[in-house]
């Protein structure tokens, strides 16, 4: 079990920006700090641009910032997004043609497992995680 | 986050394997109630057979059982055993070139989050699970 590259990328992004505040971060920064590939990032960026969380300008001296208040951004709530679904197995799909579902107990014990994984990560705010990174507190 | 379609499938197997007692189930017969191909289901009954928890019968009145008592075989262990391994991101990797590794409050809290979807499964057992399941009680 495992989140995407995607999404363990777009938190890396995250966490440099909570100490950032009003300064743009540059992909290129971000690449060469984490030693990961520019064209992986261009798709956080334009993902995270659309989120309501980051603002990206464009150009020469462009960058990304947080436009919103760390503190109030669960680790849940950004995993949830980045991720899109938290489908652990058929059952909790759309094309759902288990027959057992409704009566299962692993369906139960399943979703049981994923609400307390979610409520595990709702204890942490980017600000949290971020004062928990000494790296990355300038 | 999703288990694969094999865990998904390898669980399904076990589930009906809990209420059989020595009677043989046939991969004809769970591709049938599931309706889902027999393909998947040869991998599936291969690595079932040498997780020591299911004994495989060859031959046209072949078929598998459960060796183990189910209700010692937890629902953790088994999804550690189908999935491999539970490397949420890259720092729980062999692999890990994360500089932020071991001084991350990202890292810890996805640890965390893990550690609780496996407190939470290791509360049922294939019994158990069995039991909450009604159409698999004969």
């Amino acid at each position: 079990m495992r989140l995407t590259v995607f999404t363990d990328y777009s938190l890396r992004v995250l966490l440099m920006l909570a100490g950032r505040g009003d300064d743009l971060l540059t992909i290129a920064e971000v690449a060469e700090f984490f030693g990961i590939s520019e064209a992986h990032l261009m798709k956080v960026t334009h993902t995270l641009g659309k989120s309501g969380w980051v603002e990206t300008v464009r150009g020469r001296n462009g960058g990304m910032r947080l436009i919103v208040d760390p503190e109030s951004l669960r680790l849940d709530q950004i995993i949830a997004y980045l991720e899109g679904d938290f489908a652990l197995a058929e059952c909790f799909t759309p094309a759902n043609q288990c027959r057992l579902s409704g009566a299962c107990g692993l369906e139960r014990a399943l979703a049981q497992a994923g609400s307390a994984f979610n409520a595990a990560l709702s204890q942490h705010t980017l600000a949290s995680l971020h004062r928990k990174t000494p790296m990355l507190r300038a």
